[in-house]
């Protein structure tokens, strides 16, 4: 018996369960829609074109031309628009060829991970980012706000959400530029410069995929546009955010990049995960009211390393908000979904000093530094620090589905130039 | 002597020197890049291959490859991305065909307006939305802060904006459905249902060209990435805004539709609207100090119609901040720019009641509702109404340049079903 092409490349976090998509370039090459299975990358419309030479002929026949026009991009994009029937058939048939096949037979079509580059996995249309974590909105009412009552009446009656800049999201090994801007000073009168409390947000994002041009999608139809996974760093300049944020929110704090990590995860290998989402304490209007719905909480586990070192394990399982509740939200009031739409779940903080999501937190304001593992004393980031989120959630038979990992480095200006 | 295309076509507001662009279908044609003269549609590409039957052989032969690739495609976007070397040459073209050939010549190139299908301009990258009129930042302020200083601590040091939704912009004449969301009620819990409180924004939009990869514009560099103008109507759900605006800003309240006008008029065409800013009484930071620049304001005066009656007259002159302010601030943080990025003045108010740019404040937060020549009294939008932006500027020796209209007749959900 021949080992088939699942048996022989899977490792852990990245079994045939998993599947996630990405865009890669063989040396030399265009771009393409790829499949990561242990630390190989896949082409995924060479393997379902059942053409070359890895042995399956007349496979492709099973494949419908839809599908097969989907895959043939140099990304996600063509796949998000064709819709979830499609997304089904292409995920079923990969995961048929890996384990039916051997891995000589795919050999043509699969690529070391170590020899490929990897893009952004899809174009981002727009781009929402949410405030769905009651613990951080508590912890950061209390640090933006001191004195005030650190949730807003609004916060449990619906997901506080804003729109981000789609152009600077950026894929995960991209190095972040610390940015300038102005900062508030004890006197009240702002100065400009770099950032001096530049921080992390471990976030979650969603690939939305179909469209909805009329908005208005129900909590029973999320799952028609929720497409796939991925986490999400959301870098956060705290000064000059503080500074600006008052009365129109987040601009330049936010805007000059957020990571994302290179391989999206369908929601489908994520079946196994769901949990009921965090006890909600207010009723809500109908249109978020998911309590006799599936459940709608994900149970995926982040985890923040600083220079190698892991500072915190935030957990999502304890979101107030689900990903489902996000995207009836986005849409109620009639605003359209595009294929390539991409909302955030806001930073993800756990009850526990060892569960938050931002520096900020972590560090309450900067007032207690971190004391890393090295005997550095770190408040907000410096130069040269690297910041690596992963994420992992429950698959079936007790394997692991890894969200990959996202990565930055800060650079200052002038290494940049 | 033959007139030329252009005396023969030009009316009042479209003359030789506006030449704004669009993007236009022939009946049961492909959509194209076009220029308005009067009231045809030249067929850009078309004029300037010079072939066919319009009498200027060889014509063709003076514009440059690149200049011919930039207009090739359905709308502004290939155009945009060019630069600006490509849209002055192109520009120059045009102007130089349109003066130079008779309206026979150009004749296979031209379509009555009337006769044609109008699209959106160019595809949306980014959205941003400012506030930079300072009688808007203080009459809104006053209506959603009462009892606290209407402009807050940063509104002179920075020209305060937000991103809003890039996929809910619409062209003139799109309908506009009434949105649904979360409205606040007076014993503090919110009621879902639709907007109570329907308004418009009139502004003025930035069409930003070329690219930026490390942002960083500086004021002195603006010029190279502002591409053109259009007219904005920045729909506003106020009760929907007024609920969840803190603390991440407007969302819902203003996601459901943004209504840009047909044609983008050219900053080349706008030198003789040039004046100065409105006067600033607190010192900036460099990167927004246009102390020495040339004069950054431009002399546009909207024209707001309810239903066909004017209602408002406001004076673009007047803003505090420059969009070449707002560029240098989208950037100065390191965020990238794309060619199609697009970014809008927020409420054009000036300092009398009859030249305030949104409902909010013209029936002082629907106080004091306007009293129409009908007889009908509106505090905010009704199912029905229609609005209707003009736009005009100062062109050379005493033309003027007109901006167009946006326009858009607000419906009830029942009715779009």
């Amino acid at each position: 018996v021949t080992a088939s092409a699942a048996e022989t490349y899977s490792a852990p976090g990245y079994g045939v369960e998993n599947l996630p998509y990405g865009s890669f370039a063989p040396d030399g090459e265009d771009p393409r829609l790829g499949v990561r299975l242990g630390n190989v990358v896949i082409d995924v419309r060479g393997l379902l074109n059942g053409s070359g030479a890895f042995g399956a002929p007349g496979r492709g026949r099973t494949v419908s031309a839809e599908a097969l026009a989907a895959v043939a991009g140099t990304n996600l994009d063509r796949l998000l628009a064709a819709g979830r029937p499609i997304w089904r058939e292409v995920r079923a048939e990969i995961s048929e060829l890996v384990t039916s096949l051997s891995a000589r037979e795919i050999a043509p079509n699969v690529h070391p991970l170590a020899e490929v580059a990897l893009f952004l996995p899809f174009t981002v249309a727009d781009y929402v980012d949410f405030y769905a974590s009651e613990n951080h909105a508590i912890n950061a009412g209390r640090l933006f706000r001191p004195g005030q009552a650190p949730l807003t009446p609004n916060w449990k009656h619906l997901p506080i959400g804003y729109h981000g800049r789609a152009g600077t999201i950026v894929p995960s090994g991209t190095p972040v530029v610390r940015p300038s801007g102005l900062r508030p000073e004890p006197d009240g009168t702002p100065s400009f410069g770099p950032s001096r409390r530049l921080d992390i947000e471990a976030e979650i994002g969603f690939v939305v995929g179909g469209a909805a041009p009329s908005g208005r999608v129900p909590l029973s139809h999320a799952s028609e546009h929720l497409f796939g996974v991925v986490a999400v760093n959301d870098w956060s300049a705290r000064d000059l955010q503080a500074f600006e944020y008052v009365p129109l929110g987040p601009f330049l704090g936010k805007s000059f990049a957020t990571s994302i990590s290179h391989w999206v995860v369908p929601f489908e290998a994520l079946q196994h995960a769901r949990v009921p989402s965090g006890p909600r304490d207010v009723a809500v209007a109908e249109y978020l009211d998911d309590t006799s719905a599936e459940p709608g909480g994900l149970d995926i586990v982040l985890e923040v390393a600083l220079d190698g070192e892991v500072i915190s394990r935030p957990p999502f399982a304890g979101m107030y908000w689900t990903s489902a509740q996000m995207l009836a939200h986005i849409t109620v009031n009639g605003a359209s979904l595009r294929p390539g739409d991409f909302f955030a779940s806001g930073t993800v903080s756990g009850p526990l000093a060892s569960q938050m999501g931002s520096l900020l937190e972590l560090t309450w304001g900067g007032a207690e530094p971190l004391r890393l593992a090295s005997g550095q004393e770190v408040g907000f980031l410096n130069d040269g620090h690297e910041i690596v989120i992963r994420a992992e959630a429950p698959g079936p038979n007790g394997t692991r589905i890894s969200l990959g990992e996202v990565s930055g480095r800060i650079i200052g200006r002038e290494e940049q130039r």
